[in-house]
């Protein structure tokens, strides 16, 4: 890995595509729209943004975005796409994970030359692990505080997501941990609200854990979500570690960058980072950015867990895209094998026992977290055989058994794969 | 304004356009995929997002987005097009912006109903304003720091963006306060790296100011960059206010909600919100959200300049919106008299004095900041005729008199018409 900043992008022009490449790499670096007195050689050649590759992928059909304007010259011509890869002087920005966002993305979208801009690799130098931690618990991390070995941390999202009281909260986790349940975790949408108060759900749901604990030897983990003002997440954190929690969860887009490396730095449990409003980056092949490079910033800031939604999920994403996702959670990022820094992909969305089986075979690992809402608590036999279910199917995964005939011996997973197949 | 928090969507879909607004209420309250045990009728009555209105405004040629997902019986239909109104209860998510952040945007651009969805409005309840401050200085704020009344505050963004020593920004300032500069403000591009720590050159610069300031008694305001880890954009903020500084640039995008909000808990200076990454929500028609709902999060944050583009600017975006965006920020958001909330719209790309004469015309306000790079610094006759030209161009649009004319008297105006026109 080079001492630059690399990123390559999609683009689609009509613009002949160097002149389309020199737009960014100045729009981004030490340009403006005109020449001007102060940007000498020597300034540029040090600071100025590098065209590195420029690699044209063909014609598209028509514009895929609006409002583009094209050099009057050109103007009948198709637009071309490309990737191009640009890269930038470490000076630039220094290693500042806000400055690279800017410098990266900033206003490229919005460049008239472009029809469709799609940031799609990253690639930061070693340097950047000198300034920000990562993960503290990453995949071994998340393994040691749940106990949970040798098989996926299976899990819940709690549901309905608003409006059941702490008491509900807590006596829907009772009946899910005692039926073996690793990890749950609050919908994006339950914050710190007046019918739920972090405290009291926290609370209320720690002393079921705990219970279990004494019972099981094993702690199961619950990522409350702690979204919101600074204050009140680093107040909401004491109230976790003080009270023995080893997790809470960021709305990673709703926090933001700043918000979620001061969290970081300031806790010592896992991080559980959800991704709510990906689909600002990623739901038109366009425009925005892929996973891959999306999810560098927040492994880098420091969260352990990583939403990619799931097979066969209830949104539009496909499964191959699902199953990427989820290796670039798994793949390191840095040539430090002394910080390891690759995090839990978290399976979610309408998932439930039925996805077990394609999920093993697709990723081949078991390192993940599998989370099911609906998949437990709308179990026919209610949320313990839900739990119990997602359980069998993934022993059936690992022992190489089909689902479906496992099943002939386990009811749970027989009734799941009925009801949600 | 009602007690509940209001959001209307542009949406496509295939599916019977009161299905797929369910789909969207039922995502962003207490629903998951499947009926379940805890989701009583109190429950869903009571916290259950509702749907307030639905308007078809006609059918779309194809579908905006891919990766939507008909229902098999409509799959020929052509997808149509409807505005959706929906509302919440404000005790989901309690008067916190990132929970509101998480529930108007949240999981729904990823719904496979929808072939585009994009928030269009967003009304939040009075009693956010008890929870967030607002802006400190907002439109007159700014004018008292910097002296300036009756006229826009005219402003330059340092260029070359990336690059200048500390000294030669300095220098550069001085010669355009020299010549009437209200306000400089770094680039987007420009934070804390190492050919430019942001502690000599905010030194220099204020230096410079000061210098400025005891001959004329007024104080040009330095919107420095400060957009970075929570620590360091505190240490920054302190420095800025021990040396008498009164303004610090925020880029809303990269710092993200929860470090903006925490920043004006903690500033007592002017907070400049710049808005680069803006792409990413405005780009495609199809997604994201309008500026007239993401303007309002960060006005409530604190921010007291918004970014607005300018006419006929180097980007995307049409005239008509860049008018449509500045009346947003000089419109008062609550019905708080007792409480400014309105800000000072920043038009900025490749501006000079070209734009002023049809800025005044559109806007018919002169409560903007008015910013030029190139168009300052690449004036023909140097740094400081690029400043004059601006404040003759909008002399002659106060007067009523066209710019040209006004030129025949005024060189540094007309030699600006001839470069930039």
């Amino acid at each position: 890995m080079s001492d630059r900043i690399l990123a390559t992008y999609l683009i689609e022009t009509r613009y002949p595509l160097e002149q389309a490449a020199a737009a960014m790499a100045g729009e981004q670096s030490s340009g403006t729209f005109r020449a001007i007195p102060g940007e000498t050689p020597e300034l540029l050649a040090r600071y100025g943004a590098r065209v590195e590759r420029i690699e044209e992928i063909g014609e598209a059909e028509g514009e895929s975005l609006p409002f583009s304007r094209p050099p009057k010259a050109e103007a009948s011509a198709r637009p071309r796409r490309a990737h191009v890869t640009i890269s930038w002087n470490l000076e630039n920005t220094g290693t500042i994970l806000s400055s690279v966002w800017s410098t990266v993305l900033g206003n490229l979208f919005e460049l008239h030359h472009f029809s469709a801009l799609r940031l799609l690799e990253l690639d930061l130098p070693d340097a950047f692990t000198e300034a920000y931690p990562g993960p503290a618990f990453a995949v071994e991390g998340t393994r040691r505080l749940t106990g949970v070995h040798g098989r996926p941390i299976v899990g819940t999202i709690v549901k309905p997501s608003v409006g059941l009281t702490p008491e509900a909260t807590a006596e829907l986790a009772d009946r899910m941990i005692s039926a073996g349940l690793d990890f749950l975790k609050d919908d994006e949408l339950m914050g710190d609200p007046p019918h739920s108060p972090f405290a009291r759900r926290f609370e209320a749901v720690m002393q079921v854990i705990d219970r279990h604990a004494d019972r099981t030897g094993r702690k199961a983990m619950y990522a409350v979500n702690i979204s919101g003002d600074m204050d009140a997440m680093r107040r909401q954190l004491d109230v976790i570690e003080k009270r023995g929690g080893t997790a809470a969860m960021l709305v990673l887009n709703s926090v933001g960058l700043s918000g979620v490396i001061e969290i970081r730095r300031h806790a010592s449990v896992a991080l559980h980072g959800h991704r709510a409003g990906w689909g600002l980056y990623d739901r038109s092949p366009a425009l925005g950015m892929s996973y891959r490079a999306y999810q560098k910033f927040w492994r880098l800031a420091g969260v352990d867990h990583l939403h990619v939604n799931g097979l066969s999920n209830k949104f539009c994403e496909p499964d191959d895209s699902v199953i990427a996702s989820a290796r670039e959670c798994l793949t390191p990022m840095f040539r430090r094998p002394d910080r390891p820094d690759t995090v839990m992909p978290v399976f979610s969305s309408a998932q439930s026992a039925v996805q077990a089986e394609e999920t093993y075979r697709l990723l081949g690992s078991e390192d993940l977290i599998y989370c099911a809402g609906g998949g437990i608590v709308a179990h026919p036999d209610g949320a313990e055989a839900g739990v119990r279910s997602i359980h069998e199917a993934w022993q059936a995964a690992k022992q190489g058994i089909p689902a479906k005939d496992f099943a002939r011996s386990h009811p749970a997973l027989a009734a799941a794969l009925q009801a949600f197949g």
